[in-house]
């Protein structure tokens, strides 16, 4: 699993507690999810369907620098199963993992649709081939 | 179960397709479940542990008013067990609902405490016993 | 009054004072009145017109819960006005009252047409009759 | 009265009928309000008390330009009163007046404090005695 | 040159050492240079092009007032080039300074277009000619 | 040059316009810089101290998937040097690109302090070893 995008743990992202707030954590995922999702289907119009469970491992605070790691588990017909980890950068400690994120690729209507793909596309990496 | 926070969905609150972006939702539920169970165990100090599996069974639109219902379903040593529903507030109709938000009472040191608590307490609800 | 809306106080709440920003939690009673009248006029086509003097009586603090209140107070032939009283959940310290927010109701043109409501709608209620 | 901050309206800012949402506006104007008075009373510990009756005169849509003018009414022992109109930057036409908004200056234990002013300080205007 | 839109600085506003976000001081100039461009150009279709280099002189903590001026350095065929500083209110003391802000004029299709200006308009000013 | 961190443009982050609003691009590129520049350094307190210029070659809309990426260029003796560029992440078309971005050591008492790095730190990349 490769790991993109990454946040850095503001006084805007805290509970009171002065934790990253779960919420907060959640809806980055999720746009993660999407993003990852749009890019292997190659078609805009996606959408959460299910979320399977959710393990709240180890907090994060402030400052810190957490990344995500979006991966395809598997591809239905009209469906995209991805999982997801959530780690800090410096120190590689799982903060939340998720075995399933199911995203339903829709036609312009708003119907599920056939999205005709069966493997990764290497277009979701932000990897150069020769990088410096 | 009883509805108490509602949302009027704004343009803020949107992904690119026009509909509830579902991060946003997640959100707004974490934070309605974390506040149910600071009410009912007492403490401000919990946090989230573990989130059941979500299903997004219908969405939202802009200018759509839901409400999230929240109601505990068994309060373990140092755990609350909540359930979740959220729906439109006009229509009736579900958008989510999620069988199990696990929250822990901490200390304030940060570890899981017992609560003492084995029922649910009339304190959360907002409604007066005379209504006008 | 019954209290249907509540709030978690966080960071992303504050004045550099550390209490709760006037400014925020006017924006929370403006959308919470909305919802209010939305749902007892059953017309999303509604806006604010004039709002009576605002009394700030405690403040609220990071990590306090608080609810808000709203109350048709009367229904006009367009308009319809509402009293709004907030508070702390746990302490039911009053942190604010405003007697009068009174909404207009508009036709998809956005001119004042008649709602021909003249009470309350249980609609607004988020309690169930037979609660489990 | 002067003016001085002024907002572009970007869809962040919206309601769902596509208008400036009410609340976010008296968020703004809270904060510009807060502003004036630690400037005139040369004291970062002041509080929002009270806010006079507001009319909602006129909206504001997305890409108008809008801009806040706040100035000193009178000055009590503990007090500061001030008006507060806010106009479309272009046409001048106003979209919502405040006769009174009283901020209470306080001590660092957050009690009223006298803050031994009587007239309006010049430190509040923006503008350079030279302009270019 | 005269500042006019003014910011208190609060805890969403910081970046996790406590100091204000020097990306959400980003967010704030080109917000206040789109609208002194949409007002000297009478356009409100323009979008930022260049922007020189940025010099971040000092910093400002949370409570700091701090105050944006903008004022047009040169009028291009379709081009306006501004500077911009940025001080705190009560100090003077200059956080960040840029030599020049340049936005092209558009048409409704979104291409260059010339806005036959060539000098400031007072119409930016937000001070009434006969001050109270 | 290798890209990390992608945005889905959500109606949130438009201008009036519809498109990208430029304050927001520029807030997620310092947020990234920053990353990078702790992760490379191994030091949480990093200060933003000079961005060159900035062109904004094309724009990006609603739905739009960007990607950022950031390299070192220079490592002096308490400074960091950085260039970036911002892409569509389908298109691979060049949103805006910064040739320096230098951000600063600091100790402890927010002095600049050598960081005694001359080189890029592996660290900073998501991409396991192994990749599945």
């Amino acid at each position: 699993m490769n790991f993109y995008t990454r946040k850095w743990i503001k006084p805007e992202d805290l509970n009171p507690n002065g934790s990253l707030f779960g919420g907060t954590l959640l809806r980055w995922i999720d746009e993660e999810a999407v993003i990852y999702a749009i890019v292997q289907l190659g078609n805009p119009h996606v959408v959460t369907k299910y979320i399977s469970e959710i393990n709240f491992v180890s907090s994060a605070k402030q400052g810190d620098i957490i990344e995500m790691g979006i991966e395809a588990v598997s591809f239905g017909r009209t469906s995209l199963t991805m999982r997801c980890v959530v780690r800090n950068k410096i120190t590689r400690k799982v903060i939340l993992s998720i075995d399933k994120l199911v995203f339903v690729n829709l036609d312009t209507e708003g119907n599920p649709t056939p999205h005709n793909k069966s493997e990764i596309t290497y277009a979701y990496s932000g990897i150069e081939k020769t990088t410096k």
